[in-house]
């Protein structure tokens, strides 16, 4: 397994095609708008070599019986996605934010080691031995793999091939013996600059004349045609300063947009291409496990939050006990995400293929929490630590530093503390709830509104009503017309 | 194991000795303040013997091998707890509320089985012995157990032994060779009248002083010196009626007073006696699966107000569609409070003694939960149902049946269905959101705030400090003063 | 104006036509089913003449410039509406819960007030004249008169003429020289029992073709035709009982079912009939006041619910502080809805009529909130007063005052206060959580749901997208498509 | 009255005393880090000159008859703090965001008409004359005068006097025949950068010990030893770029740390020196109009909220109908906070200097939703936008404009719309939610723990204790003991 430098030195080894603010970032490991994404995937390689997290961070590869990155594994049982939940709070807990160029292309992989199955099943295609070979090299290379699902989508009420612009969504454009040529764009794309490939998959079900946007491979992170375009967020200029302004160096997010134009993909790299009855398994099997440990991530940042805002609650000289009731609540609003992503896990099933498919209905309420939950603990992060973390509201590292009147800055923002130590800490909850920090809880993995489909689908509604109707003692007289409309009331039993 | 007509059978053979309303209940089983939650624990003998159902309601006792009630078993394993909270789920599916005259016992006996291993690791006692014994009959002849932890607690500011009135909590008045006479009371005893047996542990933490409240044994419900009240509840008179205005005959709460006047318990009935120490443990051990399963309970409950409450929509003639973000979020709720419990086993560990003790910060989570959720999922119920919901505002079955205007009443009622149709499912909401169908969610099992103070106890509130710190680049110089205040900043790792 | 006795003594001159539980209530002002709620709009009229009081419940009637009950006058200005705010809230605080057989009526002959003024002006008919003479009379007579809205309404998709069953929203059978015959019902009528006549008022918009639905009138309540079944509320039974499990004798509620069997309503009693193109008008004139008000209603209920959940925590020995931030939310959800009453009553308008018509979108805000934040704020108080609040899990009066075991109900009831001090303060808590005391405030005056379609068409939304538009200089070119679709941008401006 | 460029002309004569980024800012109208504020305080000149907005914007003197600026009037009646929140809520509308340099100056300005007005009364002193005589200057002027009240505060568990550093709040250090010395500071001053003058006040209760601190007096922006450091906001380096990633040149807001280096503030211009025993009224007549106008000015920015979640959803393709209840919460939202200072207005009364104290039991319930709302209807604008508001995740405009790949930029970026309007939607929403327009909601004008004990003092807990015991028939028998423990219960009433 690699070591952090190693993994760096692999990105080094890139052809470089991502930009920000209109220029070419030359080496994705020392420039200010990604260096810290690099960063923070590079403590996963280091705490993956730490006696201490390696049981965590790493699993024996059923392929090879060899220690790999659980990022790279196949979760094959609840215990693998129990330690998929610790890992991710544990990574936010280390990193203060997302990772997100190794969780995704986990995830996709693990959706189309299913998928990859099912269709060889039903086509007697080959695309499972593909994706294991293509595995079992990325294992015993300990690669970083980014994933990425969403199609730019142009028209919103137009499937991909009614759109005026037949490129909203990735498709082939041409099918050759030894490979294909897609075209097309993915977008909000987190850690493809920490990747050294990325994992495409469907972003939605597509029908029979959309089969061309039915595709899934992987690809080099520097492929010839690809060009990447590094996403804007919050506060992302302060990314390029010097001083405490940006609090931690641990950890950043990028998200980026990808644009093929034309790119060629080698045949043993493709494991779908076309079989659209295949695209919403590919897109279930995708958030059944994300929307799972997704509630993990977000645990994993409110425990920074509950620690950032009472470090400052405390440098500003309250007791505890002043802000018990609202840390509480920042705990529970934690522990319900985290605690949900386990449930979905515990509740789920084994796929024919090995992957362990966690249970929708529990995967789905979790996305629909860490749409809502994280907002609030944020809320009370500001709560507790005052007007400087609301807004993060003081003046500038520039003017701490100042000649002229940096020692007014510092005498007049010190506390029970000295100054430092709280313009750190409430610079941290500023970067948390209302700058680079925030992670895109409520669109990340997809929309609250789509997991609300699914709960409504999967929820046994009609079981329910006929619990409802035995126990009120109506039964249903003739045809039930579907069990949406209630009949007549017949005589209760007993 | 009994059938449900030998189950109703071993109650008819006890003392009467259960009162309401001013008289002595002569059959539990037959009067109508008692019958419908007798029936509802009859349900659940019956379903144990159903094949479809007897992998959920039995399991195999570790101590004889025998297919046992799971009410009666030792949980030793998460796989344990899950058919915990499945079967409360299912059984609060099946009577439509709560049938505490078992999982209060059985939790209570759980709970005991690690504390008398304890006490007996410690003070050389033969506790788990006896419980053993008991528990191996207990299995044999398949008796319904209630259990009982809430004293009257008088004034709330002073520990037992302060009281004005020393029988505020239940005590020992006096020890004998061959056992002890107690004297107090234990208050809110879910299913009593249902039990056959009671299971009696201490209700908070005691400290030296308070030695002789720091009991627990398990008594016949017809012992000699034990009276019992059955508390009202809301409709209750309604109990003693005819008609469908208490729409489910399938099950029923009670909840009971306990005057224990000097009763005597034989010495191989007594789990603790003195052991304060002990106290809090038992407490702790009887919370955790309590709080962890009692979010299947109510999401079993809010599974029938889904039903009942889109019975009332489509009989009022709507399409599903209008309520359907509402049926979304009930379903959030009732999974969230389920799935929470499900976590809590599932990051559980086993005591000692083989018992499996769940998750305290997750178990206490849900118990806040628990106290939240089931009032937003009944509002909702209410709103979808109608102001006939709401209130429960519809003429009464006699109405109904009137010769003079019954026809009336029966005209405009109808809707979309006939008018009964409508009216049961109405009356059904109506008992579950503001009627006898209530249970005691909010401190059934202890209060919120309670739980509270576990999660504060049990967050690891410094360990967050202490990341955020890491983050932020902030050392601490000399001591930390108990990290409990911020100190000063030195220089930033990296 | 009446006194109390003389009130109750005006109807005791009524015929008897109200029913409950299958039977003819002979005396409503002794009937335990109807004799708090009486008592309850008794108070009202003691109140009336009570020096203290007499600014908040009477006026000056703009018809006859005679001191009035509020109750029969013409709001005329936002003084005469933060005057109905504070007398509602005054009139719950007094009685605990809602006198509803005043203040429906009152709100709907306020809006045919201007209703009448506006059909007049259009189709040249005397419906005005016709009210200003009724009204002239019910105020020197000082009557009490309820408000009847809400229809059947059958199948809810369908519209009254569609219907199978053409009675399903209340019509005009008949039409005379002398008056109009009336048949069908209204149903969940607030106070009718307590009521001298009953105003009626169509329940919806209605159509061309639905013209025989257009109907407003008021009737005596014991015309002849028509039969007044009281609905079930929770735990009623009780109120037939003796002792203080009913908390309290100072009010109460009932809600009627009103059939009319082909009722003949005199023409000067008629105020419209068959203008269709008016029950829009009617219907928003009425919500209007309705909604803005009822937050008053809430409040002043909640305002009980925060005495009765403090007596009982101090009634357990508890100091304040440990509930003083449960009361404080408690506070804020009363003061929210009160305030957004008297918002809308200052952001109002005058009619040309003379009446006062509150601002819609801020009567519609405080509906939606009236159906959530009351059900928060009963929540809280069972919070702080316990098991024994939540469901009212106490012995019965019958039991507290047994010779055979009423002395250890009584032993084991006491807290830091006497038992009965601790149970009446725990009932009054379950009367207004969960029992009796609960008025309809989800339903009552319409659903959240009507509620929010009035928000929409009244919060200037294109409006507001044309703001962002100027904000972020995005300008439409060529047509705008109704404002539905956004074009491109061009230039900003600056 | 001023113009606009009249205005701009008048900051550009001050002294250059502020700073950011560790740097001198020349000419605040024209530094990108001021000129948007400066712009935003502008437009409100240019309103009042306008015909449309006049009589919103403008009132006349009560001291002189002429035409003012409402910002320099003394509010008198409802009706002018009616208009006090319709005003705020359209220069919302209008610049986006606060334009704090003039509203917390009025406020203070008020609160010291009242204050001076009872000092004058009780010390005998000229503070009320001064106040006057300035304000007839100021109010002939048509100057813009911000206002300060928050000190630094340091160790929070301290008063003044006791910190360490005795300059942790502002204070008087020499008192002299013509005026006094003040140093100190006081932090997070909104719009000072656009303010002509600053009105000082004691930001808390000062105790006899701390008379020092309790000062009040007005100084222009530029006096001799005052200092002003910009602190940092969301995204501000932003400010400095050019292109769209600002969404808005309409307004934007700044807050300064004010550093007063013995400044010294002649006779005239002093309105509390020394007076602590008013202290606590001049923060309370501050907090009081603050508090209920606050919610207007985040419902006018939830009212561009609104727009431009809507505008992004119609970019996308969607329908309105979509998004409908969403829009319709977001509404809610605004609507509760906006009402709620109309009804604190309303339900007010008139202190004996002429000016109008708002209910302070309404103002500061509306505090505590300020701090709630605006976050809840961030999140909702967020959902509705997706992604590219959730983070502002795309691009940058200078990727927009690149000639190497912009036309990617561009072309997968558009929707229904062209991209250009679709992502200045979104950057409008990122700028609003987790950008630069956020303003202080949750701790500007105070926190809400701060308004929750103003609640508990002003709710009347004590009279609701006593309905709830005549409700329920408990009357206390001999000394209440301070109503804090409830009695022995007598006979009820009837």
């Amino acid at each position: 397994m690699k070591t952090k430098e190693e993994y760096k030195e692999s990105l080094r080894g890139l052809r470089a095609n991502v930009y920000k603010f209109g220029e070419l970032i030359e080496d994705v490991t020392t420039h200010p708008a990604t260096r810290r994404t690099v960063e923070g995937h590079g403590r996963i390689y280091e705490a993956s070599l730490d006696r201490e997290y390696a049981e965590m961070m790493t699993t024996t590869s059923h392929l090879t019986g060899e220690r790999i990155s659980r990022y790279l594994s196949i979760l094959r049982k609840p215990e693998d996605m129990f330690a998929n939940s610790r890992m991710k709070r544990f990574v936010f807990n280390l990193t203060g934010t997302c990772t997100g160029g190794r969780c995704v292309g986990w995830t996709g992989l693990n959706s189309m080691w299913a998928v990859t199955y099912d269709i060889d099943e039903k086509h007697g295609t080959d695309y499972h031995t593909r994706l294991m070979d293509w595995l079992r090299r990325a294992q015993s290379e300990d690669i970083a793999v980014c994933g990425a699902l969403t199609d730019p989508k142009g028209d919103r009420t137009l499937p991909p091939s009614k759109q005026a612009d037949p490129d909203m969504y990735l498709r082939v454009v041409e099918r050759r013996d030894d490979g294909i040529i897609v075209r097309g764009a993915k977008v909000m794309i987190a850690g493809a600059a920490a990747a050294n490939e990325i994992f495409v998959l469907p972003g939605s079900r597509y029908g029979a004349e959309d089969a061309d946007y039915a595709i899934s491979f992987v690809v080099p992170r520097d492929a010839e045609g690809l060009t990447i375009v590094e996403a804007r967020h919050p506060s992302d200029l302060r990314d390029l300063e010097k001083g405490f302004d940006v609090p931690s160096n641990a950890g950043g997010i990028t998200q980026g947009y990808l644009f093929f134009e034309d790119v060629f993909i080698p045949r043993e790299r493709v494991f779908m291409c076309g079989e659209c009855d295949f695209t919403l398994p590919a897109v279930m099997n995708f958030i059944m496990p994300y929307r799972s440990a997704i509630g993990a991530c977000v645990a994993g940042q409110g425990d920074v939050m509950v620690g950032a805002a009472m470090l400052v609650g405390r440098a500003n000289g309250l007791a505890d006990k002043v802000f018990r009731d609202k840390v509480v609540n920042m705990c529970i609003n934690n522990e319900v995400t985290f605690g949900l992503g386990i449930a979905a896990a515990a509740m789920g099933r084994q796929h024919s293929s090995g992957s362990w498919i966690c249970d929708p209905l529990l995967a789905n309420v979790n996305k629909v929490l860490v749409a809502k939950l994280p907002c609030d603990t944020r809320n009370i992060a500001q709560d507790i630590c005052g007007g400087i973390g609301e807004t993060g509201c003081m003046p500038s590292w520039r003017d701490f530093q100042s000649e002229e009147y940096g020692e007014l800055v510092r005498k007049y923002l010190k506390a029970a503390s000295d100054a430092e130590t709280r313009v750190r800490g409430a610079r941290l909850v500023e970067w948390l709830t209302v700058g680079a920090g925030i992670p895109g809880c409520h669109h990340g993995g997809g929309s609250p509104d789509g997991a609300k489909l699914v709960i409504w689908a999967n929820a046994g509604i009609d079981e329910k009503v006929a619990m409802a109707r035995r126990l009120a003692g109506i039964e249903m007289k003739g045809e039930d017309r579907g069990g949406k409309r209630e009949g007549t009331t017949t005589r209760r039993r007993a």
